[in-house]
């Protein structure tokens, strides 16, 4: 919610609905910047744990106030909750955007989504919204009844050589080759999670199907407020457990354990009072 | 040359300059063949080594005669020379194909290709041709006055995050990464060569760049006949040493140490008599 704008503010007014998303600043000149892709800026600046331009570092939604550059603001559409919307800027956008870019965007394309947590069922959500049919690819057999029944997902087995695309959401490391083989001729996996170490990559089922791999990381604020709109439209949030400030720590230590359906949002207004 | 038609051939008549390339056929009803992939048919058969619908071997260009299907035919303009012509239905569809399909035709981007070799000698043609700037990275220094000189490359020494795309020729296992790190956001690395173990690929770096890797394998007869007018139009000609049949065998020897430029034709013509 805007409490307060500076003189030069011309995108909101006090009393709207906004959020932040990942970024907070990034040079607005390079040719990235240019074309609405602060997300792949060099000099772009994290909302949480970066140094901000006055030197003080960013605390993202651990804040309770917060000053921003209107540019890095996006508009909350009155239907959506601020609560549900929040991870929309994180990991909404994390697979919104490359399947937009890698167009797989079209009604009647079928996309498979490596892993259910946080970033898979925005996956879901979004490619069942634009009319794809969506299979879950994941090793955990019990979250079949959940990608179907609650997220909408088509399928949870797979067939090889049927997929148009694969939003790959895992960061531990794991196969590519099984994922190749499930690509169509043209088909690309896509990868929005990184692995620590290398994975291996064997070049001729790509040459043989025309198929790629390739990475994409959160989006642009354009795109951002695009996103977000586009959820308003087709009623999509995420899946969240609403926690207060002092919970912080646990929720920390249940993160560690994969424990969380889908996302923690911390619930900061009625946490920390102003002073 | 088109010695002799059927009564129900329409696209070409005796006299006629032409060639057949990698494919003597596929389906032709699959989804593949009817986007003039016919490259991706599952069904494709092979001009050299395979078998033919009548159960033949396919003996490729080591034959003093061939019946074709005239799908798989492809016209040379007349002002190219048939020798130069022949790689190209190889190796010269081999680099234009994902020149056109990853978008990395325009003039003015900057395109490199790894390895000298035949398929790199062909990326060098074409993108110059295409106006693009091409720098070529090798691990043989002494390539860098062929490249430059006489292959017209704009650069053989080499920038981060400078390139547009990479056409990887090479298929001796090598490292991905630094080709990777070359590339500017949105960049793709294209790989027609295919070495037989996997090749290590991080993550993070197509991430934080949307970058892709992909394959692509040979081209469609629509395109191979595309290329090879483009071709004509630019003058452009694979590199060649023409030898006889009967140099065959110390050809194959030259070829497993690596000892030609670009490729090896035989003068089937002037080698071998009619019955």
């Amino acid at each position: 919610m805007v409490t307060e704008v500076g003189t030069k503010v011309t995108k909101f007014k006090v009393g709207d609905k906004v959020g932040v998303g990942c970024m907070v600043g990034s040079c607005r000149s390079c040719a990235n910047c240019k074309e609405d892709l602060e997300n792949y800026c060099p000099e772009m600046i994290l909302t949480y744990g970066a140094k901000y331009y006055d030197g003080t570092t960013t605390h993202g939604g651990y804040s309770d106030i917060m000053v921003s550059d209107e540019h890095s603001v996006i508009k909350i559409p009155d239907n959506l909750p601020l609560d549900g919307s929040a991870p929309l800027l994180c990991a909404g956008i994390t697979v919104y955007s490359p399947l937009k870019y890698y167009r797989l965007d079209k009604a009647r394309m079928h996309l498979g989504v490596v892993g259910l947590g946080g970033l898979g069922h925005m996956a879901v959500k979004f490619a069942k919204a634009m009319g794809l049919k969506v299979t879950v690819i994941s090793t955990s057999p019990n979250k079949k009844k959940e990608a179907m029944d609650r997220l909408g997902a088509d399928a949870f087995l797979l067939a090889m050589g049927t997929m148009d695309g694969i939003i790959d959401t895992v960061s531990a490391v794991h196969a590519l080759l099984p994922l190749i083989g499930l690509l169509k001729v043209n088909g690309k996996l896509v990868m929005v999670g990184a692995p620590e170490r290398p994975l291996e990559l064997l070049a001729f089922p790509l040459l043989i199907g025309r198929k790629m791999v390739g990475g994409s990381g959160i989006g642009g604020i354009k795109e951002t407020q695009e996103m977000i709109d586009f959820a308003a439209e087709h009623n999509i949030v995420a899946d969240i457990e609403l926690i207060p400030m002092e919970y912080v720590n646990t929720a920390m230590e249940r993160l560690s354990k994969a424990d969380v359906t889908y996302r923690f949002v911390i619930d900061i207004a009625n946490s920390l009072k102003p002073f």
